[in-house]
């Protein structure tokens, strides 16, 4: 981090301008302390001038490649679409700059596997990928309570994830690759296990599905040691945005998701509101996220979920959607953990 | 229920003097109006007569169908061991007296088969099948909400079914036939379907399960409507007695068995304790059950579980067990329903 | 017990064919074993023969006295208005019969002090006072934690004591005598303690109290002990009957009334529907009230809420009433205890 | 903003380097974006220079005067014991430096009106006080609702905060000014009115309160528009820091403080973790406070509670402080509210 003019402050590119790289250009601008933005890189050259615009000193460009050799830029955040991932995250790796990486490291289990290789030759950890629900406080003391062994181990956890509506063109797939994959890799975190199959349940679609598209459905996990996972996933639910999960051990339950916040009671009920999106439910996740990867990166280290973590979800999500497609149990092909991600 | 000298109190024959049998006649005798106990039936002459010398004007049997021909016997109670119900059933229909049968019917689906067929020939219902989860005040509360189509139709119900731990000699069939059989009645009762197939899933069991017994496992029923239904059934979880629902629907979902009576702050905690078995959590639904059993019968009707419930439900367990042992998707054979049950 | 041709079922006269008589006559007939209604009383001759008509055998007079005289009656259920009470109480008394007296035992101190005395001279109790939370099972759990200590000595209760709203003629003085009765009742009983003093403060209306209504007010009581007592009452909320009660202690403070039941998701709230009158929410409680009253006097004893209580709650009353008029800390005026009620 | 070489980072000036102060220093410097530490000020030198070390680029100094003179300093957080904060205050008026002064403005109403009157000449808001609740999610949800209408007019609030346990030395005028001074101030915030009158009801204490200590005490507010507002403040409670709020209006009611976060099973027992202190409980509220102040000052404004804020809750403290000795209803004598502040 001696590069640039601000070696204390950290210059962050940020590759994609649309709603989630704007919102953390504005994460960095405003609410996590000791970075800046230095450049905003969008294939868009208006788009990447407009959010650009908005922060003194930032400068707009249309090629990752020329950000990155921007004198004042000491890490890269990548929040294009997933397609585009493993070109900017090789070129990062080239540069040995650090990384945040939104999900997915890449929308396939072979260009995340390139990846992960890249960064194996490079021979220390430069990239942290986007699942934020490790920063969400509930998640958080899920985690610590079951690594305190005080529930035994882990043998079942319930999840569902559910959203108001989906947007026009959202496919069954997508419900994996952009919905479950949160679950596959919390579970892979919580239970510190790899997912080894997965099966899916269509039960008959909701009537407020769009035409042609199975919602909900159950996608069920076997990891390697024996736990399993189920998962409700929900995409039009129609009453908002819900994350929730229990962990089932020998000794205990414990969950997370359910009661939040200020309970009304008036016309003849009494509860919650119910939050309508994820960037309402999930607001301090991201904020948190983002600072730890800052003040890693000020440090000098990398930590958080790995490539490997993302080459692993890409892995189980190529699996799932096989197994949406055929109803059978669908093993999960991973290859060697690499010594780097030990 | 002209026959005796009290025609408006309602003389019960309780056949088994057990654990269950001992409560019920406690409860005809204290708890709920409208009936006596005339006699109590038990293959155990001395444990007959030790319950039914609590009792003022009641006589022990130790065959049922004496009892039945006595005098002041208006009708049956039913709650000795699964194998002995059929021929008790049987006997009782023979007489056309009404029944209350604790669960299961039979405990195979071809027992319950023949008495469904006797039922059906005398050409009237009289048996009421004792699923008690249909008189506790939460599953009502579902099944209102349900079939006030609030929520649309039911796509998913997720349920758990715990117990504190297993006496000896529990094995993973009486899994199904015990605990999970109450969550195969109430989803054909919430969702107004039959079951069409079981699946099994067993994660590695809890060290503190007993040696041999395969809990907990996830139990996954698919309806003749298309929907989907989990049950997680923990025998030795350690920690309470719980049972939960939460039916998904297309607009909304609904939970019961969650939260309960009084929270405590205290040694930096807040919350509730767990019912520590079925007796305190369903108190009052078996209250309620053998109160709706006796109202109706005096007033001459049969409502409530049917014959036609106590057969699907041994199909459905029947399956399951098979289900378990072979880790397949299996299909539920039922027969078609005669008109009496429609 | 010995009189009458049915010794071991308790033949009980109802005085009062109102809502809460004929309620009671119906809870005696159906829910609750052990009782027949033998008579139903009530100054309005047609009234009486209306409820009385309802159950096989059963007399209907319009003079208490008559009632006690007849051969099937063992027992008396006071649900008269409140200013008959005292007549039909020492009638009793007389005749040694036991009472279940709805609440108010009168409704004034001086009355309640007559019938004490008067069961004081007998000897021995007869009466039970229906101050019904005892019986409701959240209360119970609540005194039974208080009882044993673990959370140290009880320093404060906050109580709230709502009501959708009032009938036409609601008065101040009813907001003490009908709704504030049971808290002072349950504070002393939760307590063990007497009310000594008693404030009131009243907020600025709701606009949807009546005209000339103060509603809501906040009742403070001192307990003699040292222990504060605070009381919402709001008779027109408009939303539920809802009666919450929260005991804070040296160690620790436990709270009842706060959750019931199923909770729905839907339309962006998460929640549970809250109890419209006091009969949806403590009908387990009368049940239980009327089924213990049966069971000790049937046993020959006298149980439950005593004419002491009957009498220290008048007193109180009668003082936060005054406390209501003049805004002032009004002490509460009380007799010594009789050894009777030790 | 237009001093110093970083016109774009505010430069701030924390007065103060024990406690609070460290940790403001911490959260300007790794949690908020868009300020540095230039300055950190304690009589005690060693101590400021050891907090200043921590920040590259910052300087220790003893004299508040000398700090915020220093050109690259664009703000003053005042984080010193309360006796030093008039002082503090003026001599940033007098620079017209924006402040952010950790509560209490002043220990007393007439140094706070001296500070107000000061601010008032300047004829401009420079001052923001630390009243952090009006930043915490829950009380700005309440708030919303409240400001919304929904609920009607409100009537009463219940408040509850409660301590772990008092430092030695701790007092009864203590529990006013460090701990119902928040609830002072919240209740002037959510219900827009100001505090006419005070009452303290003192309970027998807890055998677990410090020798002399009058633990718990029950606190009664009067607003000018007549809502009553009961506060229980018990801080020596054992079994957490526990802070809650219902209000109850026209229409319904809504409770902040209840339920958060995990819930675990185990050992019988169902329920959540309660935070043990202040700092664990309200961390977001003290981040988005200090964020919200950043923010404001960058763009030349001054929002959030202001110096007649402060002064009003000092005028309603000492009235408090009376109140507890006397037992009497004390009103709130307040001078008039300067246009200002309007």
């Amino acid at each position: 981090m001696t590069r640039g003019r601000t070696p204390y402050t950290l210059g962050v590119a940020v590759i994609g301008a649309g709603r989630m790289g704007a919102d953390h250009v504005r994460r960095l601008d405003e609410v996590v302390g000791g970075a800046r933005v230095s450049a905003v890189v969008d294939i868009d050259g208006e788009r990447a001038e407009a959010v650009a615009g908005r922060v003194r000193g930032c400068v707009a460009h249309t090629d990752p490649a020329a950000a990155m050799d921007a004198g004042d830029v000491d890490a890269v955040l990548v929040a294009s679409p997933g397609p585009a991932h493993e070109e900017a995250l090789l070129a990062a790796l080239e540069r040995d700059l650090p990384v945040l990486c939104e999900k997915p490291l890449t929308p396939d289990a072979a260009g995340a596997l390139r990846v992960l290789e890249a960064e194996t030759r490079l021979g220390h950890r430069r990239i942290q990928v986007g699942f934020m629900r490790r920063y969400d406080s509930e998640y958080q003391q899920l985690k610590a309570l079951l690594d305190a062994g005080e529930l035994g181990r882990t043998l079942m956890l319930h999840c569902a994830h559910r959203n108001v509506s989906t947007p026009p063109g959202f496919t069954a797939p997508m419900m994996i690759n952009d919905s479950v994959v949160h679950e596959i890799d919390a579970a892979r975190w919580l239970l510190d296990e790899e997912i080894a199959a997965v099966r899916v349940l269509r039960p008959t679609p909701s009537s407020a599905a769009p035409q042609g598209l199975s919602d909900p459905q159950l996608v069920l996990l076997e990891t390697t040691g024996g736990a399993v996972v189920d998962v409700e996933v929900f995409v039009n639910c129609g009453f908002g945005y819900e994350v929730r999960c229990e962990a089932v051990g020998e000794r205990g339950a414990a969950r997370i998701g359910a009661a939040h916040g200020m309970s009304v009671s008036a016309g003849g009920r009494r509860g919650a509101e119910i939050a309508q999106d994820f960037l309402t439910r999930f607001r301090d996740a991201y904020d948190r996220e983002v600072r730890a990867w800052v003040d890693a990166t000020r440090h000098g280290r990398t930590t958080g979920p790995s490539a490997w973590d993302g080459y692993a979800a890409a892995a189980v999500c190529e699996a799932a959607v096989r197994a949406q497609a055929t109803g059978d149990r669908t093993p999960v092909a991973l290859g060697e953990r690499p010594a780097l991600y030990g």
